[in-house]
């Protein structure tokens, strides 16, 4: 029988096909983490974005797709995320082992500019060749590019719901319209995250947000209203109420190497706030894996109360 | 037996299949004004538009998406208008309660432009998923980016007219061609009517007209034909007469959060110039529910001649 | 029996199927012009390129776009052009009652930029839906947006032929190439003309040339071979022969409003050069329709030899 | 039986379908130089290009459209070129009695820029439905634009080719990456004639190349290798070799209109180095008739080698 | 028997059908270097991207396309790559003689920009009509249009791979992102490298990296990792393991002509930092094919270890 809080996870999805929730239900039901509404999930998508020394010259197996794909199993994650090469390179040998996110856009750190974008570097008919779960995509909010992506995800996540599968959405606002302490304010990383929903993802991903407010008028309100936001908890909760009052997964990144103990911190604040959970890639693989699955087991058992 | 008021207006849309006749039908016919030709409906796409905290925060159970719904069927409101993520998120709980309005494109405030344009962030396959009455689309006139717009929509709404559904269209001059107050000028407000018209719409949404008058050329047309434009009603008599003679629905929108009795004397200038009915956002979901129904109630009763 | 004139008209469009042919024959064979190869248009866009009251407040009926219908109608025009909203609004009521051609592009005046462009507003469909003769497109020529104007064309040309329907292009030359006086110059004229008749028109619509000349290359052509421009008959003689010589049927506009003395005079012209009519439409329906129609009848009256 | 040169030149082309040979086939069997693997190319496209004064008023009878097609039969050409609606003028009359080059994108003189590009005017099935040997197609190496022109030709061609077309390529450099000078450079025009080849084209045209020499790196390579381009069919000889050793037809035009004798002197400059015709515009059509066959007929004798 | 080696190569294309495989499995089988996992590949886009005198006049046999497959096979190649139209020149005389690789996209010299991009110059299609057993594509992270390369590559690629084609990517960073220096140093080829891989690239062609470290942040890596890049075979080494731990197929270009021995030191140091082998272009078809069939068979020699 499916628990309760599955059940009342996939009721917030009201416009999906059955076969799109059999997908958000594989999700929520692998892993250390199964059937609790609690999410952890290795992303690797640094090899692309930080190039492949920044990426993996810390943990040097992690050259190796196939390191990730076990890394992900052996530590009881939910789901592994990946750009098409990687997704590619284990598709035969771990083939229906754990669900795969297939992220369809990506960029790399050769050319920058104050407005970035992503390429659309996968198709949906990619994300099912490869027997993924979700499709995922990023979008930077605040760029001057930001109208275009909206545009694409719209278009590539009509196109995976009509083929039975998950959206998931990276909201990194970023660009001319923001300053970067902005980047990760909790007024934008709020707006960020209902621009997600907004735009039909099925799981948003954002940063964890800092107690900075960036816009003039979100300010008042904050003061006005009296919305708190000095803990972390508080701000998670925040971001999690502007997720449609909660009916949205909402998932926060792990950002750059730190240590333990820095992140179970942050953990306890995700989970105290009503985060749904983490999506942790190089606090997890950039660690040697007798490091990282004990991390990860901690940071599980956080989110199941244990800790 | 269909009242004539509704044939009447039914009549004026010459070119359309009886699917999309039955779909404005729905429109006319539903909630406190039914079948009087009146309307007053409800729009949610601030949170995407303006951030979530600014448009939640004054009253927090707007959060949630299922508030709108019930708040607009509550209230006997012709329909409900808001974008993807709005509506999916109540598709299923809600469906064949009150017509619903799918926004087919948004913009947020994270990114500004003397130039803006919306980014296209649902299709008319949605509408038709979501069980929709209508599609609706913002366009920009005075935006460099206007002309791109218009080809969207002439797009979209041949689509969606296609596939039985009406084509509501926000028309909110804005842009480098434009001075501030030029945006509301009642010579602008009626060529924004206008223009909607030429592009299909089967309902227009434009802003009260204030007194200004923006463009010299109309000006001078303006002084040498003597047309009134001292009072709202003359000014609303005015853009109805530009929206093909009366015989297109012009309805007018409500603007930022305001207190009732500045709200009930615009509409009664509404009413009295010949528009067509209110679409009532901030006003409506920014107050307690108990605040909002009475509130709405007297509007329509102004519409109904009552007050 | 169709007269010789007809016939030969027709023989000029060699590459055209006989559903094309129909269509152009229904404009031939419509009005007080009938069978004469002689034509007057009404077309009304200006409400759409001009705004409302520049456009109908001089003849306030002219808000209703019925009253165009039946004064194209009245005035025994030989059809009747308009952007997609008007026709849409008498579709039904002057169903096949005269020859319609739906204008595909349009633009407003509220942005306005050194290099023109028209958005695409309608479809080859719609004009089939709406039971069109031809469909309408106006090009900039000499405007950095002319090639592409020049593609759109093709693309709907092609489209509209395949689908039985007859093509008219505005042919206006403007842009950052030109002086303003060089948009009327006889040289440039006639060039738009021939551009048009290359660009696979039917009927081309150009402006009446001015005695000015624009381009140096061309004046020293025009002087070398002393063609002579000094009246506006010789001047439309030449822009006729510069449309594949009198091969394709070339119409001119009216321009602004002006009094009725002048109008003739000009006809006149057209008439002694061989132009094959006019298309006239503030000087039409910014009178009031008493006035309108006897003017109108003596245009054509010029056209028939009787004036 | 195909007589040896004729298979020869077909023979080269190794990857195409009989039908575009059987139209190639045409071309070379056609007219005075049938058979003998030259050519003469009378191309009209000078009325969109210059303007309709600048190309026909030295010859008035050029302005009507059939004359050209009568000019290039009476003269026994190989075939004849020409923009959408020149070929449509004439479609029918002439229809199966020379084999016809389609243009497909063409630009006029209104508007210039250092970057130039040229409208796509026309297309495949435009070339099948007029009943064509070929589709001809402009590229300008050396201008900004050149990519987007590189890729429009390699979807037209395709097109083309899956229908049994034939491709001619006019490859005229121009733009910002060169000179003024440069644009008929012998270096310039070779590697015009390379791009051309390697982009698919069956024929390429060409201007007649100059000593100068335009790009540093590649005078090195002249002067090392001592390639000599002293005389014009020296240089000649060089644009061929740099088609495909020889494997391709190039062609060459005639340019402005100039006097008799030096237009000889330039065809025996042609034919000398190997060069496998002229494509020749507005030194035919510019003459009277009774000048312009005598001449036309002394360009061909040149090539059959009787002058 | 497929030998182990073949096996294991294969092993690594978790993702790709038994077509694509098939055609892998004709590149690894064919030539000198048949089913040792080692790769001489020829490729000509010289013509195109530097001009016919710069490629061919050093050795003037090579101006014939045919020249090229000759050369490939004698020299007992794995492959021939070249753009359309050299292939379309010897398609049916050399049909099924040896691999080749039709390059689908390709730039030339007459017009630079700091951000270089390639035109798309042939399609799947074409690869498959001309019986080619992969397509290539040209990339040039650190481009302002490198993201759109991406999405072209992207989409280029899936249909390649449907169609059951090999893909190989030139991975050339280049553009405002980097110096000229950073353009072959080691950190930037190793990001080339693992960019296409992500891409999806089967084989992937980069430069010969330098020692130079171009980005700070990965400086920093290589120095605390003390990542060894003194020797050409330790850079190798690196590029390697960033192409997916060795998973991919990675070779080497050889750049500029230069002597011999400079060129055998360098295969010596690509075949002991396990590099999979070389693309030789100038270098080989730039000698007279007595010098240049001797050399290829030396540097074939040193891949399979026998100098």
């Amino acid at each position: 029988m499916m628990p309760d809080r599955v059940k009342q996870i996939l009721s917030w999805y009201e416009s999906d096909s059955p076969g799109t929730l059999a997908n958000l239900r594989r999700i929520i039901g692998t892993g250390t983490l199964k059937d609790t509404g609690k999410f952890v999930i290795l992303p690797v998508d640094q090899g692309f974005e930080h190039g492949p020394h920044r990426s993996f010259a810390p943990n040097p197996p992690g050259y190796n797709p196939h390191y990730h794909f076990e890394l992900a199993l052996e530590a009881g994650c939910n789901a592994y995320a990946a750009p098409l090469g990687s997704l590619e390179a284990g598709a035969r040998t771990f083939a229906g082992e754990i669900p795969l996110i297939l992220k369809l856009n990506n960029s790399d750190s050769l050319f920058s500019t104050k407005n970035p974008s992503q390429a659309v570097t996968a198709s949906v008919e990619h994300a099912l060749r490869l027997g993924c779960a979700a499709i995922g995509f990023t979008i930077y909010p605040a760029s001057a590019n930001a109208q275009t992506q909206y545009e694409q995800l719209n278009a590539l996540a009509e196109e995976a719901k009509a083929s039975g599968l998950a959206v998931v959405v990276w909201s990194y606002p970023r660009g001319e319209g923001l300053s970067k302490e902005g980047e990760t304010a909790v007024d934008i990383c709020a707006y960020a995250a209902q621009i997600a929903c907004q735009l039909g993802a099925h799981i948003v991903k954002i940063k964890p947000p800092t107690e900075h407010l960036e816009q003039p008028e979100a300010k008042k309100v904050f003061e006005k209203h009296q919305i708190p936001i000095r803990t972390l908890a508080e701000r998670v909760r925040h971001v999690v109420q502007s997720a449609f009052d909660g009916r949205r997964i909402v998932i926060f990144s792990g950002g750059p190497a730190k240590d333990e103990a820095a992140i179970l911190e942050e953990i306890r604040g995700i989970r105290d706030g009503g985060g749904f959970g983490s999506i942790i890639g190089r606090n997890a693989f950039q660690r040697p894996k007798d490091k990282a699955l004990p991390m990860l087991r901690k940071i599980m058992n956080i989110y199941l109360g244990k800790e």
